[in-house]
């Protein structure tokens, strides 16, 4: 597997507006956009760093994974994601090494982009998204 | 204050030669080396991701934050670092802003790096570092 980048790093927030005073006002960082996403039951708010973002992730439904981790930890740190060459292989790749995905197949995103997540069971403790922008 | 880039991502293992069958062998990113920090009771494997590095962290002591996220957690994601143009003037205008600073002064790293931790209670839950790297 060949990876590119951290694509971003995800944090789940309460309240995006109220973590912007700290991401956006006091480490000066920009903020490009907020998206919905009903999809997965979040928003999120885009702060480019360099040659990755940072993602305030934060739940717009009282379920899934996002929710439950706002619950369980208070927010923080959720997950890392790295982009690479060719997704497919990735996953090939990962499943013959028995690890545990949460997405067997990528998913498609709003933008061009396919991911698909591995457990954190596999990965030591950390959950990763792997995230290949196609050509269009 | 003026992020430049994510300098890493710090997540946090029980076993650094354990960790690598992840990071390094099924992942496929490059170890570039790994420091003994006995001044920080951790030793750190160094693999890069495009303009960041990926770091896995071990505590080499049964005390410190290190040890007691392991502990805790079981490991994971544990903090994110970002560089910045001017350390000084982060910290004192983080400070003016009421900003909880685990270091007061940066503390001088060594390859010529000064960092400074900034604590979750000010972050909405995210062990932030920041770091310059000095001209020599």
């Amino acid at each position: 597997m060949k990876v590119k980048k951290i694509n971003h790093v995800g944090i789940v927030v309460r309240d995006i507006e109220d973590a912007l005073a700290v991401y956006r006002d006091a480490l000066g960082l920009e903020l490009t956009r907020v998206e919905e996403r009903p999809d997965r039951g979040v928003k999120i708010a885009f702060l480019p760093a360099g040659d990755s973002d940072i993602e305030l992730v934060q739940p717009t439904t009282e379920d899934g994974g996002v929710a439950a981790f706002l619950k369980k930890r208070r927010g923080g740190l959720h997950h890392i994601c790295l982009e690479v060459e060719d997704i497919e292989a990735a996953l090939t790749e990962l499943r013959e090494k028995g690890f545990n995905l949460i997405d067997e197949q990528p998913r498609q995103g709003p933008h061009g982009e396919r991911v698909a997540f591995i457990h954190p069971k596999s990965t030591r403790g950390v959950l990763i998204e792997l995230y290949e922008l196609s050509e269009s």
